[in-house]
């Protein structure tokens, strides 16, 4: 790597100080008789020897595999890009109202021209200006709340970010998207899930695995069909909208409290977990995959509950837990403890005088397993059976990451521990699945 | 549900009362025609009100749909069913010998004829003498070690399985096959994969997801899988035998470093994560599915290394984690804490000051993701490079629960930092696939 071509190495960097082009220069860039023109941009992550990538004109970037024919020329003054947002496009009076509120992550960020790093610096209106088939989809209204990766992403922010869609929504727009990264998408979306209430409209989470200024970035077909959702879909509930698979030709709509991110890098990352995908729109056709949801009505009156309390933790039991980590928690004045327990929602017997002490001291303690996929069910060995004893909440099919959320929103919502119970056993957003025969 | 008659609901129940049958009677079933003779036994879990199950001659067990022609009579004195094995059939002298040692779990249990629950109370000679097939497969010498629900199970226990595999490996055996509950087989696996170097057979871990006593039991293929592999598989390997779906065709073997129990009740639950199974039985044809393995080779001595050290912690980041949680494992002696960071790797930058007092306090962190599936590359983000400049180890495609199992197996190596540090870097036992291009 070279500090003046970042991500550039090898062929790549050997053939770019031949031309004499830097970075933001106009180059053309011949092979095989082709030639390709445009601003040449830094390689990011996974930068290789192979490819250089330029941003042609019409603002989409490609990545051009060096052979033994390419020549790179500089045909234009360096010309450094700039962050600043381009004029809109002129809007449509007829299209839909939608609002995009940026809090930040990869889909909202760019290279740093700077350190070749990628940052959070894309507004929401640039966002716009990149992808310019979203001016034939609604008018588009856009604010940047945050520019955070969504690892610093705290329940602090899941309130700011629910007043905000609140606003937008009570303003009249016909949907929501949201921008965030997909580290913590999922905890964010159950969180919304249970903070707005009563939706009229969709609120649709949007993100991306690859930056837009990447050649395979899906950035782009993320964006364009959520904001298609916003302006058209016929469900008023929070969802994340992302690629299915790695192809580009299908986005599925996630239920915001059955999503969770299971793969490091594929652009097919997120999956419902114990439950179907909302909708999906395939080769841009839009349909449902479930019947049972809710509608969008313009009649509704959204609820806003926005509140969480931070006193709630995440346990994942593993052989040799020290189960004093337990009693730390309720000496901490920990309300709730949620366990990612083993199998059908065990933990070893070993700490089960922690659990009783935790119970006797009024925290609420609630069962998930550390499978993910499937059911808890605590009735079948004696192990279960004595956790029930003790006071342990089943919560039957939810996403353990998503028990949290609830269980800090419960207890944002009340004090008092029975209520809590009751909740928790409640299901508000289609968080739990009824038990099924064939399941 | 009855006491008298355990798992048995409405018409089944009635049913039952009308032809005067207890539980432990030989009863006859007549339906449609046909007519079933067996000993009637409780229901177990999920016991519902349509079906009763008897326990054929053969041995299997069979449930049978109760419909308005169903009659059910009494037609043998109640021999109540006991838990004394019955003697072993001859042992075909040519045959490879095996040992099968019992820990526990659901593939070793049965109902308690008392409770109508389910009990570890099956020995490695009932698993034998209630698969009768095992006689044609290997000769087998069995030995119960214990008898624990696997949630039970912890590192003292992994000491002792090792040293058990050790003792009967050294006596010559072809293959070991080790019965263990499903909930923390995947842990148990990773140990034994640390603990038991340069093998010269196959060490096979079995479980089954339905006790032996359900119509749907896996216990019986899985169990029969176990014993071919351990028998006459081409590898030296630890593995897992389990069903590859719900379909009892195939039987797959994973790696004990790549497994991990993905679904709460489903027989199809084990799945190597970032890794093919290492071979499989399909309709009782084996095949291996990787050109690379260790192979089985007589001639190899067993290194045994079975010491871990509880020492060591696996950190689920969430958003809202107080840090503080970290410094209490500071504070605790702790010497080392593996995170199930984020994404490729990442955990809020409010850790990253209790992250650092970690290390600085000697304390090795080591970095994989919530996702599962795919590798942490903490190159990407500034947050990954900023965890890296701390010092925080990426630990590539592991799986978390094998990373937590590794480091405890290192303190129990070494007590040098440096040293545990490069031998947390270094592949030992599959446990890290090399980065390949397209993933």
């Amino acid at each position: 790597m070279s500090d003046q071509f970042p991500g550039y190495k090898e062929k790549a960097l050997q053939l770019l100080k031949q031309g004499k082009a830097e970075i933001g220069d106009l180059v053309q860039v011949t092979k095989n008789g082709e030639t390709y023109e445009g601003i040449l941009i830094p390689r990011t992550e996974y930068g290789d020897k192979k490819h250089v990538v330029i941003k042609l004109r019409s603002g989409y970037n490609i990545g051009i595999r060096i052979t033994s024919t390419t020549r790179i020329e500089k045909i234009g003054v360096g010309i450094k890009p700039t962050f600043a947002a381009p004029p809109l496009p002129e809007q449509k009076s007829d299209l839909p109202e939608i609002s995009i509120i940026s809090t930040g992550g990869t889909i909202a960020s760019r290279v740093d021209y700077r350190t070749g790093g990628v940052r959070p610096a894309l507004s929401a209106s640039d966002l716009y200006s990149v992808v310019p088939e979203l001016s034939e989809i609604a008018r588009i209204d856009a604010e940047i709340l945050f520019s955070l990766f969504s690892e610093n992403i705290r329940p602090e922010h899941w309130v700011k970010i629910a007043k905000t869609a609140t606003r937008v929504i009570e303003n009249g727009v016909a949907g929501v998207v949201i921008a965030h990264g997909t580290d913590t998408l999922g905890y964010t979306a159950a969180a919304l899930s249970f903070a707005l209430q009563n939706l009229s409209v969709p609120v649709v989470m949007v993100a991306s695995q690859r930056s837009a200024d990447r050649p395979s970035s899906d950035a782009a077909t993320n964006l364009i069909g959520a904001v298609k959702a916003a302006a058209r879909a016929p469900f008023a509930e929070v969802v994340v909208a992302m690629h299915e698979t790695i192809s580009d030709q299908t986005i599925v709509f996630h239920r915001g409290t059955k999503v969770r991110k299971c793969h490091t890098s594929r652009r097919g990352t997120f999956q419902s977990v114990n439950a179907s995908p909302l909708g999906k729109i395939d080769n841009g056709e839009f349909s449902m995959l479930v019947k049972k949801f809710d509608r969008r009505d313009p009649s509704r009156k959204l609820i806003l509950k926005p509140n969480f309390d931070e006193k709630v933790a995440l346990v994942k039991f593993y052989p040799g837990l020290d189960p004093q980590l337990i009693d730390w928690y309720v000496d901490n004045d920990y309300k709730g403890i949620v366990l990612e327990g083993t199998g059908l929602g065990h933990v070893g017997n070993y700490c089960s005088s922690a659990i009783k002490n935790a119970i006797r001291n009024d925290v609420v303690v609630a069962m998930t397993s550390q499978c993910i996929w499937g059911r808890v069910n605590m009735n079948v060995y004696n192990q279960g059976r004595d956790l029930l004893a003790l006071g342990v909440i089943p919560l039957e099919d939810m996403v353990p990451e998503t028990a949290l959320v609830k269980l800090m929103w419960i207890f944002g919502q009340t004090k008092n521990i029975d209520e809590a119970k009751t909740l928790l056993s409640t299901n508000i957003a289609n968080e739990m699945s009824p038990r099924t025969l064939h399941e």
